[in-house]
């Protein structure tokens, strides 16, 4: 029998990896023979978390069959490995709605409304009585302070600042000045071409008839980015037409301000406006206050093209 | 703003109310405003457990707008109230497999491939710190008796018994001179007609293109209901026509032998001998074993059709 596989989603954040890594120490802790994977290559991020607690990145697949999987951080199938219609899934950790996803037979499902996958990890690790060794606290740890922007973000919950402090204390860091470090290494541009830096963090999403694109980077500098606007919206719609998007957001999360700006291509543009009541010129809007793609971009857009 | 409203599926079972009934308490002691209610009538087996412990059954809905909502033992929008697709839901309890079940936002699910859903229930109580009072543990008591066929059922885990016996505990009730007695309670045919008797359990699939049926009841007495097969039979093609299903099984679960006839209407039959290695005849089949709709149908079933 092959290992179960255990991964996040497509285009992998610091909280798909590090919920991999984090339950696939849990499962082997309870007996189940388990290897983390993931869908893609760690981000600048994510990279710096790993490198940082000494683990390696898990290996990339492209398909998970004949294994059975347990999917953290995401359960939509278009979010997931492309096999994903034919394998068992036997377990799913995740923070996101649900949408897309199916089984033939019951499964474990732990889905709660919190800022970070890990945070779920962290009670999961003290309800079974299994203890958190430091690179598994310190990559868990990072994926909280990505996913709510060192608790910035409107999705951040009592219950992640507290699972943070929890794991924090077994990595042996400050929360804020790490936390500071990570976010930094994750907003280089690098050399790479802008088609591959939205890339890094995308997802697609169904709304209604629409199939709607959402990236999002993070940056210290957005005027650095907003400066070679035109170079992002030509690689943006390059990319929308190739993959048969309808709709294509672009995040720029500034990480220090906790706003975001918003590009923008394809139709229906005036869904954006409505929907985060913003206006869109030139393919640019402003997004006051807005870091948060799962709580303040997706369910309000969801709302307008889902009639 | 209205009450959260809490409820199982259609045709309510035991465990539809019962876990209705112990989220709503649970809920209420942990600060939020809900109702336990339901999408039908209690069956004889759960009045007989309402009323021996002095519990009175929930109010029945039809729509739940505007209130938000919370699910029991159901997630498949085709099982839940009729407007589920308008209604906020906020979290899911359940141990079936998932489908046609999607949020615009994220929710709190907690699945678990265990026996009945009050089992996870009664873990939620523990983790939260909460006392379950006597009504509410015998009522999610009779829930596990019922999913599990007192403990005889293939989908009966280690975690059910557990929870039978914290629950049983607090009660004060021997279980199997009790569970005996629940499940006699919900054998009697009464003197509702046939159509009645078939739609006290009964759920829908789609599958792949089908739509299927599955009733469910349960007898110490098979014979007493297949002598009257034909009318059982005449019923069921009656209610496939009139509900536009495909293929329609009632399942005859003798609770004392742990065995189940199957009376089978509709296409492909071939579908229901592939999947379940058994021969029909004159609409009749005999399930060696079979007592769970759940783990020994409806997988089973799905992979023959779902092509």
């Amino acid at each position: 029998m092959s290992k179960i596989l255990v991964f996040g989603h497509r285009n992998p954040d610091t909280d798909a990896i590090g919920a991999a890594i984090g339950l696939a120490h849990l499962e082997a802790a309870l007996g189940s023979d388990v290897e983390a994977v993931a869908l893609g290559r760690p981000s600048l991020e994510t990279a710096f978390a790993l490198d940082h607690f000494g683990l390696d990145a898990p290996r990339v697949i492209e398909t998970a069959a004949p294994a059975e999987v347990m999917l953290v951080d995401h359960n939509e199938r278009q979010q997931s490995v492309a096999d994903i219609t034919d394998v068992t899934v036997l377990k799913v950790i995740d923070h996101h709605r649900i949408a897309n996803f199916e089984t033939a037979a019951p499964l474990y499902m732990r889905v709660e409304p919190v800022g970070c996958t890990c945070t779920i990890l962290t009670r999961m690790y003290a309800e079974n009585g299994v203890e958190i060794p430091r690179p598994e606290a310190g990559i868990m740890l990072s994926a909280i302070i990505s996913d709510t922007l060192l608790f910035n973000s409107p999705t951040c919950t009592d219950a992640d600042r507290a699972a943070a402090a929890e794991l924090a204390a077994i990595a042996g860091v400050d929360v804020d000045e790490y936390g500071d470090a990570l976010l930094r290494a994750g907003t280089a541009l690098g050399d790479e071409p802008v088609s591959a830096i939205i890339g890094r963090d995308s997802k697609s999403f169904e709304m209604g008839p629409k199939t709607v694109r959402v990236s999002q980077i993070t940056t210290v500098d957005s005027a650095e980015i907003l400066d070679r606007r035109d170079e992002f919206l030509t690689a943006m719609t390059a990319e929308k037409e190739a993959a048969g998007y309808d709709l294509y957001l672009l995040l720029i999360t500034d990480v220090i301000k906790a706003d975001s700006d918003l590009l923008v291509v394809g139709e229906p543009a005036s869904a954006v406006e409505q929907a985060l009541g913003v206006t869109v010129a030139d393919g640019h809007a402003f997004g006051k206050g807005v870091v948060s793609r799962k709580k303040q971009i997706v369910p309000q857009l969801t709302e307008v093209l889902d009639v």
